[in-house]
């Protein structure tokens, strides 16, 4: 078991390197071993290349008979861009599949497995399985529930707050908590913003390749696959000269779009309508949208009304908070817009890390309870 | 260098059994040794007792001879309530002292270890000098400047709120972090808060020894030596049944003190008058008056205006901020009372230690500025 896991580990690692270009396909690795040793070595880069399992088995070559593949996720028994893994792994004549989890797709999970195992190879799962999991959390989460997994980050003071009274707030933390969001977005399928920031900001919110530290290969990667930017903006308060719109190609969500899309489209952009009963953008719907467009992770950059409203709808995977060793006083803007009335309505969570990053400290947090009827206020 | 370290490590161990009971008297710790081992500990447990120099030589007897003693903090010269320290290890006999740090006073530093000196023993400081130092700041401070170390205990969400808009409040820790406190409370020699706390929560600010979770020995010591409960009450609000005033005696620092003096007096409790030229305590008059008084460590225990009003003088040398892991909202009462205008004013912090304790979170910060005019709002 124990060397089980020191392969899989290895495969999980190989699996990290697609952190930034497989979506909306899942990050994945390969090894193979014979006799102890590891003959091949594999990850998926990108949507439409070749899977984990077809690296691993060539570098493997005549060496993969017998031999043992670790995979981070169950191999596909389906023709997809490409050739399903199973059979490729069967035609190599390898004696012995791990992989660390099922397939999360319910109507597929284990299907893989079985087609091996109908084959004569000794198949295992569920090695490292807890760490398979969080790398594709954005992947798991939409297969299984059609949403996209939504991480939400936000930058304080060590007194909870994220800019002055006036607005005044740009780089309350430092260099190295901004190359850290740069990551966090180079990662997400979506970075997601209001119509406030945009305006506030001036914000583009592109991955800025020269600041994600990362080495040749995967910034290269990176480059290709840039996440979709989306700005709610349900009155289209933002100009289409503005930075934001000057950047790229973005979607804008909305609450009644019919007549101006056109004058979005022939700017490269799309305008989507997904107006909600309050006359705000309906977010539990917008994210269904973009979990059935491929989208695995999304990364919210808002100000405190919007974020405070995924927090309020229950929508929240998980929090990112950049703290800035500083107090910006009582009178700044809070960090989110959450107004409760009892202790009884304040949403728990549970810190999973808290890390120094440059001269600034991050914590993560995930919420205890999810369900939106827990944290609806008044 | 590294024997040196060793011995003094373990000198330090012993230093802090003093954490609870020292005071107004540094914590000392020191270590008698003799061909490489060990052969006389002691420790100081309390003012008027022995000092940790004769608890150790007692326990090394003869073989103090040509011994080498490693104290946590210059030997006395003086006589005070015990004779000097220097003088009972001349008289022992002891080759060389190691000292981890000189006398902070500055019109005595250095005077212990010259008698030595005079005396024909090695002398040598500096030995884990910043251990040392962090373990007496507070008298460290008090003789160096007449001012306590001023730790500022804080309680909040991950949002920044101490409370909801109603008051409500209580337990927003768990009850590692409130034994953590109450830890906090008994190392002080001064627990402080002001009325508006005092007459919401009822509160009575006493050590409570069966939550410190410490050992029988320890505990009894903390118990032996409760820290001054001081409550600021500029007008005399907190009446003299309130909780507070019948857990035992206090002092009250007001405005205005001279014709109600007598009726705290006869209820065994102090009144002390600060008065400052805005209508309010003088916070700095009173924590000079503290000090001369033998005050070391001062642990204000307060709301966001009294707090606040620290923060904003420039008086604060430590925040303990416990975190606990949910959002109260924005509608909830802020961290500090601190309103400021600019980024410019936001007075800065450095981050020293993050720890976990039971489901939340402690944050250790330092002001990087300490000077009043620095923070002063508007």
């Amino acid at each position: 078991m124990t060397v089980d896991n020191a392969f899989m580990a290895r495969a999980l690692e190989l699996a990290r390197k697609g952190l930034y270009s497989t979506h909306p396909n899942p990050r994945v690795g390969c090894v193979i071993v014979q006799d102890g040793r590891i003959v091949g070595e594999g990850w998926h880069a990108r949507s439409g290349e070749p899977h984990a399992e077809v690296h691993a088995l060539r570098q493997a070559g005549a060496r993969a008979k017998g031999a043992t593949a670790y995979v981070t996720l169950e191999p596909c028994s389906h023709h997809g861009r490409t050739p399903p893994c199973a059979d490729a792994l069967i035609d190599a004549g390898v004696a012995r599949v791990v992989a660390a989890m099922q397939d999360p797709n319910p109507q597929v999970s284990g299907s893989g497995l079985l087609r091996l195992m109908q084959a004569g190879i000794a198949v295992q799962s569920g090695v490292l399985e807890a760490q398979a999991r969080e790398l594709n959390a954005g992947f798991i989460k939409r297969m299984e529930q059609g949403l996209p997994f939504v991480r939400v980050k936000l930058a304080m003071s060590l007194d909870g707050r994220t800019a002055m009274a006036s607005g005044e707030s740009q780089w309350i933390t430092g260099p190295a908590a901004r190359s850290a969001v740069q990551r966090l977005r180079a990662r997400s399928s979506v970075v997601l913003s209001g119509a406030d920031t945009v305006l506030a900001d001036d914000a583009r919110l592109t991955v800025r390749n020269e600041e994600l530290g990362l080495n040749a290969e995967l910034s290269a990667l990176a480059d290709a696959r840039p996440p979709l930017r989306v700005l709610i903006d349900g009155r289209l308060r933002v100009p289409l000269d503005a930075a934001f719109f000057q950047a790229g190609a973005a979607m804008v969500a909305t609450c009644a779009a019919a007549t101006a899309r056109d004058r979005y489209l022939s700017e490269g952009h799309e305008l989507l309508a997904v107006p909600g009963s309050n006359g705000h953008v309906d977010l539990r719907k917008l994210l269904v949208e973009l979990a059935a467009r491929g989208s695995n992770e999304i990364l919210v950059e808002a100000g405190p009304r919007l974020a405070g409203a995924f927090a309020r709808q229950g929508l929240v995977d998980e929090y990112q908070i950049f703290v800035a060793a500083k107090f910006l006083g009582s009178s700044a803007r809070p960090l989110l817009d959450l107004p409760l009335g009892r202790m009884a309505e304040a949403p728990q969570l549970k810190i999973t890390d808290i890390r120094a990053v440059g001269d600034d400290w991050r914590i993560i947090a995930v919420p205890l309870v999810v369900a939106a009827e827990a944290v609806v206020p008044h």
